[in-house]
C-alpha cells in the first residue's frame, strides 16, 4: 500500500475571487503532482523521493504561491522558505529566505543530507545547492504579472496578504504547498514549501521553514504538512502539536487532525495534510477552500478546491 | 510569589577543562543574571521583562556563547539566534543570523511588540532592531581572545564544535543561554539566546531561534527554555513537546522533564529549565554540567555548574 496527499495551500473564498481559469491551471497541476508522485511510490520508491517530486511540480507552476508562483515581499524580492522530513529516522532539512534556488525543497533534501545542520537561512543556503548542482535562476524566473499587480494592490491599501484574510480574498495568496506520503516500506515523509506572504518584511519567516510548525513526521505518529496563517502556526507548534495528539493523548489520526483544525485553530486560519503508518489520510482545512488530492494505489486521483465537492 | 530560573549552557566534562578563572567569571555573571530579574520581579514586574533582563546579562558576559561572548562561525562572523515566548498569550518573537545587535533577546521583543511576524532572519532583523533605537555595536564588541583560538583549533581539527561533544570538551562552546519566570501575576515566559556552533556554517540555525525547539511558553503548561544539540532539538520538537507531555499526557513538570532529558534525550544531548504557574521549577541535564542559576521570593539565589553540588 501507498498513498500521497498534497495541498497548494488553504484560504480562498469563492470561486469568483479564484477565477476559473486559474482554478482549471491549478487542478491540472496538482493532477501532475499526484502523478510525479505516483511514478515514484508505484515501483517501491521512498516517501522521501514521493514529496520532493510532488513539491517540485507545485514550485514549478506559477499557479501556487511557492518556487515560481512565489509572491513578492514588501521590497519586491521573492524569498522562499521550505522544509522536509522522513519519519522513520527523523531526519530533517530546513531553509528560509532563499531567492534564486528554482526548487527550494530540493535543497532542504542537500542540507538534511550533505551538512550537520537541520535548517539555513539565505545565501548560505544558497551556495550549498550551487555547490551540489541544482537549478539555480535569475529573479526573473519566479516574475509572474499576477504576483506583481498582488504585491501592487497590497502596498496601495497597506496591507500584509494573508492567505485567509477575507480583506483579501480577491487576492489570495493562497499560502503554501505540500505533500506527505506512505511509500511501500512503511515509511512516511512531508515536505513544505512557500513564497510566504504578499508585502511581507524580507527576513519574515514563516511556519514552512519550521520543523514542528509547518512541517512534521515520525513513523509512529504521522508525516504534517500544514498551510494557514504562518504566525499562529508557529505559536501553536501546530505539526508537531498533530504528531503529539496522537503519541500522547492517545488519539487516531482523523480524531487528531480534526480537534486540532476545527477545536483549537481559529475559524480561517488554515488547513493540513497528514498520513500514517496505517494508510490513513486526513485533510482538514476551516477556509472557504483548499487546493488537495489524494492517490491511494489502485485507486484514481482525487483533487478537490472547494468545501463542498 | 515568584520564580526565575536561567541557564548559561549545558555541555562541560571537567572543572579541569573548564578551568577555574573561567568558571569563576561566570558563577558571578549568573548571580548577576538573576539579580536582575529578581529587581523586576520583586516589584511586580512582568516575567516577559523578567527572562530579558536576565537573558540580556548573559549576553553582555563575554563568558557565555551569546551576544558578546558568541562563537565564530566557519567564515569568521558572529551570528546570533534568539527567542521569546510568553505564556499567558501565546505571543512569540524570533531571529536569527545577526551580527550587529548587542542584546538579541532585546530584537526579538520588537519583532514581537512591533510586526504582525514571529520570526526574522538577519539583515531585516537589525533593519528592524535600529529603527527601535537598540544597541548596534562594530563587530569588534562581539571578538574575544577566547572564541577566536575556539575557531582557529576547530579549523584546525576540522571540526564542528557541538556544545556536547566530549571531543572538544577543552575547547566547549558551552551552547547557549535562557531564562525562564513566574512572575506575581501568575504568567510565565521563556527566553533564549545563542552564538550557535564554533565553525559552523554561516547560515545555520539552531534550536534557540525556533519557538517551539528551542523555547516555548503556555500558562497552562510550562515555560521552557532549552539548550544542547540543537539539530536534535529541533527534529524532537523539544520545548513544545515538553508543554505536550504536561498537556496531552498529563504528567507534572517534573516527570514531564525527567523523561524528556534522561529517558528520551540521548546521553551528553543537552538540558533545559522549565517554570510552571504553581511554582514548580526544574533544571535537568544530562551532560557533565549546565551553567545553572534559580532565585524563589524570599529565598537566597543558588548559581550551580556541576552535577554534584
Amino acid at each position: 500500500m501507498y498513498i500521497i496527499a498534497i495541498h497548494g495551500g488553504a484560504g480562498l473564498s469563492t470561486p469568483e475571487d479564484l477565477g476559473l481559469e486559474r482554478e482549471k491551471v491549478a487542478r491540472v497541476a496538482l493532477h501532475a503532482s499526484l502523478q510525479a508522485a505516483n511514478e515514484i511510490l508505484s515501483v517501491g520508491g521512498s516517501a522521501l523521493d514521493a514529496v520532493i517530486a510532488a513539491v517540485s511540480v507545485m514550485e514549478d507552476s506559477p499557479v501556487f504561491n511557492a518556487g515560481r508562483g512565489s509572491v513578492f515581499a514588501a521590497d519586491g524580492v521573492q524569498y522562499m522558505d521550505a522544509s522536509l522530513m522522513t519519519g522513520h529516522d527523523k531526519k530533517a532539512g530546513a531553509l528560509c529566505g532563499v531567492t534564486t534556488i528554482k526548487n527550494p525543497i530540493k535543497a532542504t533534501r542537500v542540507i538534511m543530507d550533505h551538512t550537520k545542520h537541520v535548517m539555513l537561512f539565505g545565501e548560505d543556503a544558497q551556495r550549498l545547492a550551487e555547490e551540489h548542482n541544482l537549478d539555480i535562476v535569475e529573479p526573473q524566473w519566479f516574475h509572474t504579472e499576477y504576483r506583481k499587480q498582488q504585491l501592487e494592490e497590497a502596498k496601495k491599501a497597506n496591507v500584509i496578504i494573508l492567505d485567509h484574510e477575507k480583506a483579501s480574498s480577491s487576492n489570495n495568496s493562497k499560502g503554501t504547498v505540500g505533500a506527505v506520503a506512505l511509500d511501500q516500506h512503511g515509511n512516511i515523509a512531508a515536505a513544505t514549501s512557500t513564497g510566504g506572504l504578499c508585502n511581507k518584511r524580507p527576513g519574515r519567516v514563516g511556519d514552512s521553514a519550521l520543523i514542528g510548525a509547518g512541517t512534521y513526521a515520525q513513523n509512529n505518529t504521522c508525516a504534517v504538512s500544514a498551510t494557514g496563517h504562518g504566525e499562529l502556526f508557529i505559536r501553536s507548534n501546530v505539526a508537531g502539536r498533530l504528531s503529539a495528539l496522537i503519541e500522547l493523548a492517545g488519539m487516531d489520526l482523523v480524531t487528531a487532525a480534526d480537534q486540532l483544525v476545527y477545536d483549537e485553530l481559529p475559524e480561517d486560519a488554515g488547513g493540513l495534510i497528514a498520513v500514517d503508518k496505517q494508510g490513513n489520510v486526513v485533510l482538514p482545512f476551516n477556509t472557504g477552500g483548499m487546493f488537495r488530492g489524494v492517490l491511494k494505489e489502485g485507486q484514481l486521483p482525487e483533487v478537490k478546491v472547494w468545501r463542498e465537492e
